[in-house]
C-alpha cells in the first residue's frame, strides 16, 4: 500500500512510520519536515498535499495541536486551538481526501486517552478527542467505495511520558510499538467506525 | 434556585422548563423568544445574557445547531456549524458563566444519542456531541467553588420523533419527561463530570 502518514516526524508518527515502512510505501507528511509539507489547519495546504502525493491507499494522521494549560484561566481562543487543529484538521484530511483515496482505502485518525480519563490541563484535548470519535463513528456509515475510517486512542506514549507523567499520576505509559500496532490494525484490518484504544 | 434555561422554547427546552419551573425560578433564554435573548454562537451575546440576568444558580443549555444532511456531499463549512454552535456555543456558556454562577451551582449541557449510535446524516451532531462529552468530563475536574457540570444525552425525543424516525429505524422515542428528569437530576443532584444518558 501507499500510505500517507501526516505528522510522521512526531513522537507517535515516527513509531507509526517505522511499523508501516517495513511492509508499505510510506510518505511522511509534516508541517516542518518529511517528504511533503502540510499544515492540516489549512484546507488549501491539505488540498496541495493530495495534489502532490497523487494516488494513495491510506492516510494516517498523527498530527494536530491542542492547548495544554490550566483550565481556570483558559480562554475560548485557547480551547479553540484543539478544535481548529486536532479536530477540524483531521476531519479536513478526510473530507478533502475521500474522493481521491483508492477503493477500499482507509483513514486512521488520532483520538487519545484524555477523552476517557481527562486531566484538567487538557480540556482542549478532551474536546478534540471527543469530536474525532464522534466523527469517525458517524462518517464510517457514509464513506463510499469500501473506504474505511477508524480512530486510534493512544494512552500516554512512552516517548512523551517524561513530559506528561507528572500530570497523570499512576498512569502507565504505553510502549510505542503498541500504539503503532493499533494503527497497523486499522490500516491492514477490516474494521471501520471503530475507536481502537491502547490504554486501560 | 434561579435557573437559566437556554433554548427554553425549543422541543427539549420546553419540557425542561416545565419540569423545573414547579420548584425553581426559571429564566428562559432563547434566540428569538423567551425572557432574555441570546445567541450562543456569539461571545458578546452570551456576556450580555449574564449581564442582564444577574445572579443565578444553574444554567441548562438545550440550544445549539448542527448540520443535518447527507455526508457524501457535506462540506467543512456545513460540518463546522455544529462546532461553532452546538459545541463551542455550549462551551462558551461555561467559560463566560463560571465566574458568575453561585457557589455550588451547576451547568448542564446537551449531548445526544447520535454520538453513541450515529446516523450518516448527523455527522455534524456526532462531532459536537463528542466534543461536549469530552469538555464536560475534563472541565468538571477544574471548576472551582463547588460548581458542577454534566451533560444530558437525550435519545430521540418524543416531540421530534415524527421528523426523525425515518432516519432512525427501530429507535424508540424517549418521552419528554424522561429527558427533563435527567436534567433535573443534573441540576438538583450531586453528580459532576457525568454524561447522563436517556437512551439505550
Amino acid at each position: 500500500m501507499r500510505i500517507i502518514v501526516v505528522g510522521g516526524a512526531g513522537t507517535i508518527g515516527k513509531a507509526v512510520v517505522e511499523q508501516l515502512a517495513a511492509r508499505h510505501e510510506v510518505i511522511v507528511a509534516g508541517r516542518s519536515s518529511g517528504d511533503v509539507r502540510v499544515d492540516i489547519s489549512s484546507a488549501d495546504s491539505v488540498r496541495s498535499l493530495y495534489d502532490r502525493v497523487g494516488s494513495f491507499d491510506a492516510v494516517v494522521c498523527a498530527a494536530g495541536e491542542a492547548h495544554f494549560g490550566p483550565f481556570e484561566t483558559a480562554t475560548e481562543d485557547e480551547l479553540a486551538l484543539g478544535i481548529a487543529s486536532k479536530l477540524l484538521g483531521q476531519i479536513r484530511l478526510v473530507l478533502l481526501g475521500r474522493a481521491r483515496i483508492a477503493d477500499g482505502g482507509s483513514f486512521t485518525l488520532m483520538s487519545g486517552y484524555i477523552f476517557d480519563d481527562p486531566i484538567p490541563e487538557a480540556v482542549s484535548f478532551a474536546i478534540a478527542n471527543g469530536g474525532v470519535e464522534g466523527f469517525v463513528r458517524a462518517a464510517a456509515l457514509a464513506l463510499e467505495r469500501g473506504v474505511r475510517i477508524n480512530a486510534v486512542s493512544p494512552g500516554m506514549a512512552r516517548d512523551s511520558a517524561e513530559a506528561f507523567a507528572t500530570f497523570n499520576p499512576g498512569r502507565v505509559p504505553v510502549e510505542m510499538h503498541v500504539i503503532a500496532g493499533a494503527v497497523q490494525r486499522s490500516v491492514e484490518g477490516r474494521r471501520t467506525g471503530e475507536i481502537i484504544r491502547t490504554h486501560g
